[in-house]
């Protein structure tokens, strides 16, 4: 069992994948982690736990940053055109959700629940990397203890989708991603280069709600306004993004990846730019020497992907 | 016809393509400038006017800029060990080459001959954009005469050579860059993303050499310690990639290429870094609205680029 602390920002990707790790059956997710991103640390927060209630999900919700990790970031505004007023498609929310938080914050929880298993915790961060900079920075010998990272997000080979250089999740807090990506942990970096590779029909999920009753269902209804987003962009469908970092988890031989120090540009036209150093390549000195190597996807089978994600949703169900 | 002003840093690569410009049919080569990089100025000049000599070329030399266009950027040094001590391969070249240069600047030697034939002009610069920087400067609506600009510079898809994110040419000068892709003319960008896939083995220039005579085994001459320096990159070869510009003028057929407004990153981790934006996909606002598109090579023909550049070094010479 891969014992998982989900950081996220829901979202309506964030959703799906939150369904694939509390139903896949060698995934034991023991914390889900929020961060603001997609929506405000409020909505955002409040989503995860409506989520925890409709899907039954035991992992407590640790609440998270608000804000980067340099305060003195502007501040964008959210990508309501993407995931809706409430985050999760416009399906009705409610304002509040009858649960408790955990009483820490969420790099507090991170920190704690790490030293409680050494070894054992993924963390698989599919927002912006504000709460694991926090972690790192309150608690660096957590590095050690941690079995792997995964994280959704940058863009190497390909354009951004926030800017031409950069993507959400970096963009949204760079200098919070140079530290996850120099810090001394095995950190693997499922960015645009593959997600976007990865699109559902809306067929797909369709046929999925139908196998899979109505926890699938509720998926299916919020994820309508995010493909109705995507639309013009991909055509029927939805780029997953965050799924493919949890299927990563599972199914790692089917990505092909690339080994190097990885550095996130702070500031400037190319703000929030993760660019990789490859092992094995000459350069002159460089602000990418010295740095642990990380690995980047490259490569993707998305049909592969999202077979294994439709087994975990349908076939747990039935099982 | 192609009028060519051929703007470059000799250098063992702007030596082949200086030849090939020189010899191919279809190309009236009316001026090298010269600029600072693979060598200093005095050193790049010296080279362009002793292989003018050598290889009896018509077209004056004018020397050009000696140092960026900021003035204020530190100087790092010239790369003797891929170009040699002399910018030629240590082949010896003397002192002094006793040919005068033209009276003007390179900067005010492009304007001149742009004016003089408005809409004719191809610009070919493969080193720093120093020279074409300077004159867009001085005489903006030279834009507007140019026939093309083609460079070689840049890295977009894949990773720098100076550093993980930037190309030689381009983080020498980050700033006269970004004025030369973003002023009004057509700009071609063939960059590494092309460049590095076109090798030249040691044999074919040796075949080259037998077949084209003492012009070629000069040019096989001064290339040998750059393919000693590539031996450990790309084994038995030199990379061409002041030729795969100059093919590209005569055989664009041969390289596929993307359109969109391109941005250089000045100053911070990733300076020196070609950004392009590409038409057709959809940003937030960004520094690279509402600026020319230009086009960025992204496929290339090697084997038949070796044969055009063959065809040209060898058949020109029998004929």
């Amino acid at each position: 069992m891969y014992k998982v602390i989900y950081d996220t920002d829901p979202g309506v990707d964030d959703a799906m994948a939150l369904l694939f790790l509390h139903l896949h059956p060698d995934i034991d997710l023991i914390g889900v982690t929020t961060v603001f991103g997609n929506a405000s640390i409020e909505t955002t927060t409040r989503n995860a736990l409506f989520l925890k209630r409709e899907w039954g999900i035991a992992a407590p919700v640790a609440k998270g940053a608000g804000e980067t990790i340099d305060p003195s970031r502007p501040h964008a505004g959210w990508p309501t055109f993407i995931h809706g007023e409430d985050g999760l498609g416009n399906i009705g929310v409610p304002e509040t959700i009858d649960l408790p938080v955990d009483r820490r914050p969420a790099y507090r929880f991170i920190i704690d629940t790490v030293r409680a298993h050494p070894g054992e915790v993924t963390l698989i961060a599919v927002g912006r990397m504000t709460n694991l900079a926090l972690a790192l920075r309150e608690s660096p010998e957590i590095a050690g203890l941690v079995r792997e990272v995964i994280v959704m997000g940058g863009a190497f080979d390909v354009p951004g989708n926030v800017t031409p250089a950069a993507e959400a999740n970096i963009h949204g807090d760079p200098e919070a991603a140079d530290i996850v990506f120099t810090a001394p942990w095995k950190v693997t970096i499922v960015g645009l280069d593959v997600t976007t590779k990865t699109v559902m029909t809306g067929g797909f999920l369709a046929e999925m709600a139908v196998a899979g009753g109505k926890d699938v269902q509720l998926l299916a209804d919020l994820s309508q306004f995010y493909i109705d987003f995507y639309k013009q962009r991909v055509g029927d469908g939805m780029v997953i993004h965050d799924s493919c970092a949890c299927v990563y988890l599972v199914a790692p031989e089917l990505f092909e990846t690339r080994s190097g120090s990885v550095r996130v540009v702070c500031g400037g036209l190319a703000d929030g730019q993760t660019i990789q150093k490859p092992d094995g390549r000459h350069f002159g000195p460089s602000a990418w020497d010295d740095l642990p190597s990380q690995m980047v996807c490259t490569v993707i089978q998305p049909e592969k992907v999202l077979q294994v994600i439709r087994t975990a949703l349908v076939e747990s169900v039935r099982a």
